[in-house]
């Protein structure tokens, strides 16, 4: 990993803004990147700007740019759709096969000290939040649209696994949208303090070697009268999904959002029993506007999943990445750059 | 297996009709219970009367009833669920925990001279529909039930994993559902053969260790332009999932119908980055009227499916389960019991 | 109006429970019946006991009911639907059209000392909650009905017509389901004076005579950026119609619940050209529970909501509706009686 | 109206495609525009080039154009959204307030000999479809659009009021998409003649002045058992709109297409108590793909509909306008212009 400059063209293109970044949190996809070159299908060929977390200020305006002008304070929406592709006219551009994407290989990322984006895509911050708000959006848009995705609402319960940021986010979302109650489980007992303080109804913290059986009979009995309406899997790996799977209700939803394991055993067999939708969760769409809202409106407060900060030196990524990495130990949640 | 007197009550008790069973399909799960006293989660304990897919004509009629007579012939749809349950109230009661459904332990089935059965489940047959016909709607409504499931319109291009009884039942769903194209695939020709016939627009036939990479690929370029917008599986083992998976498209659903496995290795971060709905289907609700429409105005014929038939002797039906059990040489797709 | 003794049978039959009634709700419907005899197409022939918001004690449990015991504490579900039409079996319970509601002809209603009820719709009293808030779970569920048909959830803006105890009621549940903004408008003051409290975030106060496309200009400011994604008109009136109209964005929806006209005069081009979903919402479905609820957890407090109270003298029950007649004297928003 | 030399830039824009134009088709819009300068809200205050239903050959391609190559046959899509709010951004880009649409003021239509077009929005022609068939997707997208609105399916039966050009489209799109049953209504016996041909199941032809509630009653007892599940209005006078309401089933949809008038006085109490979804139906979205589909696999034949031809010379189009503004006494149901 290493500083370099990136030139960037003596304007801003027709429909962007130059941004002026002043916050970037680290995501877990960050690390991946920059331990194993790759997540998922994503693999790295070339050196890339890392960050897709990120808000500023607007420094300068492209022609054709009318809802913006130069000193707004914006969060910016990482993905830009083609508008061509069916999934972009249809609502779902997350899926768009040829979005730009912020530190999706091979487009660079936003840690750094100015970029360009497109207008449309980046959204102005109400008067009171900070720029570490703003930097914020992005992990809560994951958490959101795994929540609409789900449906939440109240009559609905909830059952949550994994208890690290996304988790965090998304507890705060299926609080928003008004579940009922909430059980979250993680096998850190930190992250589980911190995930009641944010509203959380009960929490379970099972040895890391629990049987799914019996994380789902746990959850099963912290949801009454008969379990989770959702399962919202924020972490991703074999035994959370088989525990979702076994938790939640027939005819309910699990949600798939954590990308800890490539290949799972499901049990097929209660799926189709159960008639359960198990879900994939991919990024987000339409979500900043609300984001921004339910920040501003005080129903969600992200300040206290950011538990470590850093500046923009060299030095200041080194440890930033190192304290991010080393989460275990480091008992870091959200690591965020303040850039000058 | 045997036969054996089960007495009926003097008179049909309020709100159920007394049917006289003619005729009665067998389905692969009375197969399994009969080989292996098990399917999935439900266990045999003791001896059952099989059989589920069933018409007849009604030989009594109990007090209340106000919608069937004597002489009305009649399709049995087989589970009756309790009407208490919030799945029930909620539309979907298929999911019912307390249903009651015709050989399924630990309720006898109706492949038996009389039956007493709720009228509110028994749905009279158009003047020219047969018993048979009537039989056949409980595997159409399978069909039907994950084709609604799935969200299956013009617009649409659908693959169907497995043609035997239930994936030539889907099939024949899918196209009245007014899907662009229909592809299917299994290992046995002359399943496909008939498919031909019934109406998909390509089959492929793999080799039985073909990869579900490659089964993908196939399918991709079989519906142009981007391949399946749905996967139907109706076979259930972990190649057709896994082939399900990776064909489908981004933001696409995959509807898993067939029993084949109990537990499947499962390509997890495709679910999660192509934003799939892997969703169970699990029998049906509220299909009979629809697919005595379908039937009666032709959109679908069953009658091509029933390839063997027997009567109702102790030999018959040792030598119809053979029939059905040894599929693979006796290329039976439907056995139908005919009754006296 | 007169009191009447009607003989209750010796036994309650199985599957109910006998209730004794402990505190009951005047709705508009009730006064309309009083003093009218009828209520849009339901017109009253016979003699009616009155009354369907309530709520007692469990004094009988009839056979084969599990879930209830002597001395439980209930809130009556008016409401009991016949299963056997498509509309009960397909979640929409409310539209049976051979449904049995309270104090809806033919059938009575249960404003007396003791009811038999199907145990199925009492549902038990979280230990806190009060018979009065038992019997508010019935217009509340007016509200969460046309909130769930309405889609109401973070992201949306939402207008309410009319703050009576409906408009009330829907304010409530529309704050609840998490909704960005609400603006609610009436006539009355003093009703949105209790609409602030209840967490309204704007109130106008038009003039009888304001024109509709005046009261849409004040809503859509009322609602930045563009206006209510979703009017819930708890009025009926032509004008609140019209005002719902033409205020909600394009593609937005107008939930129509009041009763105020049988016929409206309605913009029909404005419908076409903003695509508007104008959706009729009646009484509800499965809603008892998620109301129990809302109230337990404290999210949703009706209690401010009754205004007056009465015992069950027929001078307090001649009272009590004249109360409830003249609430724009009376100032009576919800009026209860205590049985004892 | 005249002709007139629009020119057009030396090349055509990045992005687009000339199209040298070879079928349109007259919509009523047309004509509105053409005898009273205004449709809906819709007001012309400038000469504008009139047009929207149209296809041809691509003569030129711009630059970063790669789908598209000259000696294409396209049908063009009209309406050129923004991209940039959020009906765009959420999939329903017809509602975009700041859509470029053809021949809606202030942007010029498509009858013209050449028009420059953005690539996305044209659509190859399969091999055996014409031009006309092309200049044909655009009515048919409406009653497809209003199809999706409506969900229908196999297990609905439909009433169509109106068999106008619109009303016909429709009808086929409804067959399409399996519908049960389709009754279908007008006071123009021709166009009902058309209709049973193409497909409808029964036609009702009443006078004039018929009561909408004697049609609903018809329309009833012609969709046993219930009546119609879904009532699309293609007409949109008071009086179909009426017999709609009347007419659908409770729990039912009636989607509002036709712009017969600006304002209805409409059944209040009818949409509420059965609990209507009245739905206002715009153009459309995302439908040439499936369009060109439905007439590539000869689902849907739009050829019987084109009445009358002409040719693009002054007197042609005076001619072609005047048999379309008369179609009572021409029997015009769809007039095309064929381009040298």
């Amino acid at each position: 990993m290493r500083f370099e400059n990136f030139p960037l063209p003596d304007r801003t293109p027709p429909g962007n803004v130059r941004v002026e970044i002043k916050a970037v949190g680290i995501c877990g996809s960050d690390v991946h990147y920059w331990r194993k070159g790759r997540i998922a299908d994503f693999v790295l060929t070339d050196p890339m700007v890392i960050g897709h977390e990120s808000a500023g200020t607007v420094v300068e305006v492209g022609d054709d740019v009318t809802r913006l002008k130069v000193g707004d304070r914006v969060a910016l929406e990482p993905g830009v759709p083609c508008w061509s592709n069916p999934a972009c006219r249809e609502g779902r551009y997350n899926l768009d096969p040829d979005i730009r994407f912020f530190a999706t290989p091979p487009h660079h990322g936003s840690l750094a000290q100015f970029v360009d984006h497109p207008a449309d895509f980046c959204f102005r911050l109400p008067e009171h939040l900070t720029h570490e708000e703003g930097a914020m959006v992005e992990p809560l848009s994951v958490g959101v649209h795994a929540v609409r995705r789900a449906g939440v609402s109240p009559g609905k319960t909830v059952a949550i696994m994994g208890a690290g940021p996304i988790g965090l986010m998304t507890l705060m979302a299926v609080k928003a949208f008004g579940a009922d109650a909430v059980a979250i489980t993680d096998i850190k007992r930190d992250n589980l303090d911190l995930a009641m303080k944010l509203g959380a109804d009960v929490a379970l913290n099972p040895d890391r070697d629990a049987a799914p059986q019996e994380v789902a009979t746990w959850m099963r009995a912290a949801l009454p009268p008969n379990g989770p309406d959702i399962v919202i899997d924020c972490a991703g790996f074999e035994p959370t999904l088989q525990a979702s799977i076994y938790s939640v209700i027939s005819g309910g939803k699990v949600i798939s959002v954590g990308m800890g394991c490539d290949h799972a055993h499901l049990p097929l067999s209660t799926i189709n029993c159960k008639e359960i939708d198990l879900m994939g969760s991919f990024r987000y769409a339409n979500t900043y506007p609300l984001c921004l809202n339910l920040m501003a409106s005080k129903k969600v407060d992200v300040m206290p999943l950011i538990t470590h900060r850093f500046g923009f030196s060299p030095e200041d990524v080194a440890a930033a990445f190192d304290c991010a990495a080393r989460s275990a130990e480091t008992r870091a949640i959200k690591v965020m750059f303040n850039l000058p």
